[in-house]
This record gives C-alpha cells, structure tokens and sequence, in this order.
C-alpha cells in the first residue's frame, strides 16, 4: 500500500509514487532528526521499510533542491495541510459482526462533521447515533473528511485524499464513529472527492504528473485518469478508497461530481474503481457500495459491466428535488428555471429521472438519457442537500423557503417515494440554522479569489443578495445546528412527522419493495397521483 | 440544412448558426453587390430566403464589426480559406440503381486526390478506376477533401467541413468521382475529421461556441460536444455528415481519431451521428457505414447501443500493423516498441487485438479492452496506411524498409486474415515514391511552427533524420506516384501477388466468411500458425 503502514513491534513501511523524483529521503522529526532514503522501485515508486517508528512519528519526504514536502498519501495531518504527516496505528478490518447493509434499506442521513455539533467532532457525533436510530436513519453519510485548509470547510478542498481532518478527530476518530454507527445498526457513507484535489496545500504536482493539463474542471486542472502515468494515478486513489474500507471500515462511498471526471480510455477509472472496491468488499464478505453523485442522468453509471455501464451501485437524483422544489416553491433561479410542471415529478416516479434527453435551458443543450429500467432503489433522492442549501448566497434551509405544511409534503413526497431517501442533518426537525458556503484557507490571494469568484457565480445564478463572506468564522458558526429546536413547536410536529413517514416506508410492504408504480399529473389541479403495489 | 442551398429556380436558403451575432447580414458578390440581412431564428440560426442565386454566385456573412466571414457551412471555397463561399447546385439523393455493399465486402484502397495522379484532381483518378476494380478493390477511401489552406494538404488541417477542396475539382468533381466509383461497382469512403479545425482559414469562434476551450487536443483547443450549445455544435457536423452521405452520395464515412474527440455526457457525439447517419441511409435504403480511427482498441465503439456501446459499423486495428512490422521490419521506434513478438500477432488473429488491457511503453499506461467476441470483419488493418509512411522524417513506404519477399509476406497476411483491408495508394506494386508530410500554409508563422513542431515530434519518437520540410512543394512532388512502375520487374509480380490474394479472399470460403478461427506462435521459429474454417 502507499503512504506509511505501521507493521507492529515499531516498524513501518513507508511508500510513495514519485516519478518526478529521482531520489526521495524520508525525514522524521525527533530529538534527533534521522534521515532515510526510499529505495526506487519500478514503475516511479520508491520505498522503505524503517524501524523505531511508533504510531505519532511524524515526518517530510525531501525531493531534493529544498523541497520538503508532507505525503500525498498521508493519513493524518496533525499540524494542517502545509505540516507535516502522522505515522498512524493500524486497525482491524471492520467492526466485529458487521457486514454492512443492502443498499435498498438505506435511508441517508448527510452530516457535516463540524457543524452538526457545538464540537464539530466524530465523538461528539457520536452522542446522536441513537436519535439517528430512533428517527429510522439506516445510514449516515460524512461530507467529506479529507484533511483540508484551518478547521472550517464543507470538505470539497480536501488536499490529501488518504487523511481524515485532525480538527474533527483523525483517523482513530472517525474509526471509533465508524464503529458506533455499527453498533446503532446504522452503515457509514464517506463522501470522497477524485475530481480535483484542493486548491491549497496540495503538493502532488511536486511528486508527478497526477495532474491532467489538457483537461480542466471548474474547480482547476482535472486529475490524470487517461494519460501517460495515468495507471499509477488510478492506483493512488482506489487505494484511496480500500483504505477508508478496509482501516476504517467505511460501508459506502459516494463519489463527488463524477462528470467532472475526464476519462477518455476505454477502461474507465470509475469501472476500475467499482471492480477493486465490489473485489475487496467480497473478500471482506461485507457489502460495500458505490454511489456516483451525478446530475447527468447517466443511467450507465449503475448498468453493470457486462451490458455496457461502469457497475456502481447508487446515482443521485436530482430531479426529483428539483421538480419539487419548484413546485412548492415557485423559485425558477439557476437549474430550478429548467422546472415548475406536476408532469416532471410524475415522470420521476414513473420513470426516473424528468429530464431523459429533453433540452434544459439552464445547460443550453439536452440533458440525460431515458433510465427507466434503472431499479430506483438505486437512486438517492432528497429534499435538501449540502449543495441547495449551501449553493445561494445565504445558505436557507427549505424551512426558510417554504411554509410548515409544504415541508411535511416535501418530506412525504421523498421518503415514500421508491428512491433512497437522504435527509440533509437537521431537516427531519426544520432546522433553521442556513448552511453557507465556509473556508478557513491559509493563502490571502485564495481567500480573495474564493470570496469573489463566490460572489460572481451567485449574480450568474440570478441571485440579488451579497454572499456571507466564506472566510469569516462567523459564516461558520452559523450553519452548526439548534439541535435544542426538535424539542419545540412545529419543529416536534415535524420530526414526529418524518418517524412516521420513515416507519410507514419501513413497514407496509408496497413502500418497502419495488412493486409496480403509476403516476399521473393534474396540471391544473396541481395534484400528483402516485399509485405503488 | 446549414449553409446554402440552391432550391432551383434561382433561388435558394441561406441558414447559419451563429448565437454569438446579434445580427447576421448575407453580402452577395457581383456587379452590384447585394446585402440581405438574415432573419434570427430560435437556438441562434440565422435564415433567409433569397431570390435571384445561381449557382456559383459567391457570399461572405458580415457578423458586424467589420468581420466579413466565410459561411461555416460553405460548399465551395473558389478562391482558398480566406475567401468568399460559393452556392453550389445541388445534387440527386444517390446514383441511380446504386444502394451500397455490405462493409465485410469491403476491400480498401486509401488514396491521396492530391498525389495519386499527376493532375491531382477527381477527374485525373477516375481514370484509375477500372484498374483498382481489376485489381479486386471494393471500396475506395478519400484522405479528407474538406477546404483546406493552399493547394498542398494531407487534409486533416481542412477548415470547412462542408467544403470540398476546390483545387481537387469541388463538389461537382468528387461527385462525378463517386458516380464513377460506383458504376465500377466501388464504394467511397470518406475521411472526415470531427476532433478538431485546421490551424488556418476557420472562422467558427467568430459565429459561435464551436470550440470547448476546457478540453485541448495534440491539433488545439477540442470541439463542443458536451458544453452549452454543444447541441447545435454537434448538429453542425452531424448536417456535414449527411450532406456528404446524400448530395456527394458518400458510403462510408472514417472519422479520425475518434479518441480525440472529448465527450463527457450520457448521450455521445458519436452515438448520435452514428444513429443520424443510419436512419438517413434506411430512409434512402442504401447502405452506409460508419468506420472509427481509433488506437485504443475499444471494442464499445463496435458494440450496438443497445448494449452500451456507440453503434458504429467499423473500427481501425493498429495492432495487426504494429505487430507485422515489428516482426519483419525489427524497428523498435514509438509504438513499435511496445511488440516484436510472434505471439502478439497470433492474439489478433484470436482476439482481434494484441494489446486489450495490457501495459504499453510506449503510452506509459494500460491500453485497449478485451474485444474477442467483436466480428473481425468490423475491423479495418493494414500493411501500411498515410500514417504509417508519413509520421516518418522522410516517409518511407513499406517497400523502403523491408525486402520484396517480406512485402509479398506482409500483404498475404493482412489480405488474408479475417479483418477488412486497407491497401495505401501504390502499395499493390511496390510503389516507392515516399509518402512525406506536406502543407502549403498561408500564413509565415504557422509554417514555421508546423516545421519545428514536425522536428520536434520526430526527435521525441526516436528518429535521428531531419524532417523533409513540409512546406516545400518538392516535398508534396515527392509523394506523387509513379504510377507507370506497376508493369516492371518485382513491382509486376508485386501486383499479380496482390491481385492472387484478392482473389483467393473472394474465392475461397474460409477467406471469406467468419468462421472458426485458431492461431499459434511459435516464437524461436518465428512462426506464426494460422487455421481458418
């Protein structure tokens, strides 16, 4: 494996992909500093195998020409994304018992770590598996963990794709969260960026080309998943991926903005990805699934290999949300423009997804591909999510959009819907607190771009008001949850509401199973006629 | 359709597709020049009816700002890249009683209209049809006749895709061409370039968003085909597609380098021009194939959409090439140097390709897919193709580099394997007129660059000569060939061997059909053994 794995009786063997680099010195600190270098192997990795090394050592690689640098596969960053890396210990495969659960019992409860709780940690998270349990929730999805710039940020600017955040708990951390989950009954989905890396703090570029300059994302240079070296890159991310599996016991990955991916080989790094973690998972015996957050309606994202498709197992659905949204409340803003008719939500229910190849104005050309044959407990829809709060300039929650009443619609709409559920945290009791867009980047520059390129995409979108400034503490703060408010008001009735709904979908048969479906739209009415057996 | 088109009674419909023009003015050469503002139409179409048009009336668009452009679309460049368009006549559907041949029927002779005759032109080459017919030649395929700079191109630097190069005789040549071809009972196959625009003479960023500067190919920034607008960006080459198919009565299209050709969306380019082109050729109840360049081995091209794959007809097989020349040639220059192996030439003939999923050296990476189960009469293979010659300092041909008898092994084996073949213009007789990069850019810079980046190229690959200079007419003399050669010494008995082994794949049922296959190395002998059933 790569990065540094300690092997017991302290001993640890250290491994990096560094093409670029002709020799590779491992420093770790100390009272003494020692020095040690990597052996070369094929194919641009070089390697050690280092005694005296307990779990807590820290250390650099130093390139040569003054270049010290943390490991791109460094698990623990415990002084931030520029320091340097954490030897750590190393766990068992997975909690005793578990085996994880099927996909289509899972009802999706999306956290971010730093603001579901005053403490922002996975201890402190900890303490509310078993309201999560009692609500219904089967499976809780982490925003993602990735060591990232400061201690305040969604996770999307992770730098160091084998690290957990050391502000939220570190490795040891998210491992005893992974485990009481488990003992809830409750499966563990990490939310995992192999898009882009973040835009400080990483030092990739410094080891080899994972980088792709021919290709660019919105968020920068796309990863290199079909060029020349590009094997090796594929690699460092799908042990990316056994790592949080197979050492922290993770049940399911859901893989950011898979369309920001640029692959044009004829074995996809996703096919690849899903063939190494399904390979491990049965070795393993646990299930374990992978979940494409896509808004291309892509249903070959979850058709298996033999018949074309790239053999992952769940794909988000966002027109469920977005048909909804825009009923309910009357926003027509950004992909909400593309939306408004009972007939897109019936087509969801009947079909899928709305838009199936239809022209979409907000995209200016068609989008999706009929997806009808698609089971739709493969398909994760919501009310909310990180990103339609998080996406507008004050970050409001649906409980600031829309009446009580057409929440608790909102709600039944989706958890009685045949998709996968997922509640964003703090719905299920009409959390008021917004969810704004946070950083706490280190880099001046960064943090001015970041602030106006916030501001700039908000007035493209059609918004009026000025963004929260991202980079204020005071944005942060904010988005942590009132979990006082589900004892009070409306907030009870509706939390009482979505165990009823949850208990309801687990319970009558007709909801549980994917039986028959039929709905129509009544325009006029503004009615929505599902019928399911 | 785009572009204008004669209607008869002089008249005829100017349509282009220019979103990023407020107003688009029609300016009519002639005595008196005419201007005729054209109307908007939805998505960014700009139209108009206009009376008083002959064919060979010649027209810029005036986008404003004193830009005076060639339609994008044009038919006809008279006067070279940077002159007007002119209207065209327009043609019948097909050849009378012609409806096409089956693509395993298919035995290719590419050729150069430039370089196959002294003239150079349509009219000089249907001269020569009556002896590729002798020869046992099925279907002719056309390097591209798109409008490109000057009068000395291989093609792939064609800037109007709707154009026939004027120098080669126009539209109404190449359709007399194909007329000829086809009472000959000869297919044509045309080269069309759908990855990228030449260097000189396009105008496309000035009409609309043709180019998706998020993506760059080895030839510049890559064409829209998933971005906004890419819907009328792909409509635009799909309408070129079927304008050859039907008023140039055009059987088969190649398209270059299909893997240059970036596209991340569910819905591909290539599936949609492959589902366009194949309902236009049912409406007109011929045949017309669909024929991928790709080096990527991916049998997806190949498989029907209904299977998840792009539905095209026909793919290129580097492979088989690779391997022969290795083995006969014992050049280990670029892509050679991933083979040298009896064996791997064995696994075409089992498999189809030698490398389905295996590391390259040469690409630093994995390449291909397993392909077995693909019908290797949807594969095209060669001894030698353009490529294969040109991307050489001084393009040598085959016959340059290896004995006579290896050639008459060479030729036995592509001619009688079970894929399709393709014969490079002169190859049957052991033409040995090289076959050199050629240009004859317009603008001093660009050549420059085109000279340096050729050097720059050849170096990286291995080859120690100094390129021919592109630019240089003495470069484009070099590649004309010297026909009269086919009746002396070893190039008759070339050609009568040639001639045998058509035969022999017309004649004989194991040739012929898809049948069983086996295939055996055995590499100290260097023999390979083949069964056919």
């Amino acid at each position: 494996p790569l990065g540094a794995v300690h092997l017991g009786e302290d001993r640890a063997r250290f491994r990096v992909w560094a093409p670029n680099v002709g020799k590779v010195e491992l420093v770790l600190q100390g009272k003494v500093e020692r020095r040690i270098p990597l052996e070369p192997e094929a194919n641009g990795y070089h390697q050690a195998l280092v005694d005296g090394i307990a779990p807590g050592a820290r250390y650099h690689y130093d390139l040569g020409d003054g270049k010290l640098r943390p490991d791109p596969a460094s698990r623990l960053q415990p002084e931030g994304v520029h320091g340097p890396s954490e030897v750590v210990k190393s766990f068992s495969d997975h909690t005793p018992g578990w085996t994880g659960r099927p996909l289509e019992e899972y009802v999706i409860y999306e956290l971010h770590v730093g603001t579901f709780t005053p403490e922002g940690t996975f201890d402190a998270a900890i303490s509310r598996l078993s309201y999560l349990r009692e609500l219904g929730i089967t499976a809780v999805e982490l925003m993602p963990v990735a060591a990232f710039p400061g201690a305040r940020n969604w996770g999307y600017d992770g730098a160091y794709p084998f690290a957990v955040q050391a502000s939220y708990g570190g490795p040891e951390g998210l491992r005893r969260f992974v485990d009481a989950c488990h003992s809830e009954g409750i499966a563990v989905i990490l939310d995992v960026v192999y898009n882009h890396l973040g835009p400080e703090g990483t030092y990739l570029a410094d080891f080899g080309p994972y980088f792709a300059s021919y290709y660019h994302t919105r968020w920068g240079d796309a990863l290199n998943f079909d060029g020349p070296h590009s094997d090796e890159v594929r690699r460092f991310f799908i042990e990316s991926a056994l790592h949080f599996v197979t050492q922290m016991g993770i049940d399911a990955l859901r893989l950011d903005a898979v369309n920001a991916i640029v692959d044009n080989s004829p074995f996809s790094f996703l096919e690849e990805l899903g063939e190494a973690v399904h390979r491990r998972a049965s070795e393993l015996g646990r299930l374990v699934h992978l979940i494409a957050e896509s808004d291309d309606n892509d249903p070959r994202l979850v058709t298996p290999t033999f018949q074309g498709g790239y053999g992952l197992d769940g794909v988000w659905n966002d027109d469920v949300h977005h048909a909804l949204l825009a009923l309910l409340s009357g926003e027509r803003v950004g992909h909400l423009q593309d939306f408004g008719l009972v007939e897109q939500l019936a087509k969801t229910f009947r079909e899928n997804f709305a838009f199936t190849g239809e022209y979409s104005k907000y995209r200016l050309r068609r989008r999706g591909r009929p997806a009808a044959s698609i089971d739709p407990r493969r398909l994760v829809t919501f009310v909310q999510n990180h990103d339609q709060a998080g996406n507008r300039p004050r970050g409001e929650r649906i409980s600031a959009r829309v009446s009580f009443e057409k929440q608790k619609l909102a709600a039944a709409v989706v958890l009685l819907s045949p998709f996968l559920p997922l509640l964003f945290m703090g719905e299920e009791y009409g959390e008021t607190a917004p969810f704004p867009y946070f950083t706490s980047h280190g880099d001046s520059t960064l943090v001015e771009n970041v602030r106006k390129g916030r501001a700039k995409e908000m007035a493209r979108l059609g918004y009026a008001e000025e963004p929260f400034d991202p980079q204020d503490e005071a944005t942060f703060r904010r988005a942590k949850l009132d979990f006082q408010l589900r004892t009070t008001g409306d907030h009870a009735k509706l939390l009482a509401w979505y165990k009823e709904l949850l208990r309801a979908r687990r319970d009558i048969g007709a909801f549980a199973a994917e039986g028959g479906r039929q709905a129509v739209a009544f325009e006029d009415e503004r009615l929505l006629y599902v019928r399911r057996w």
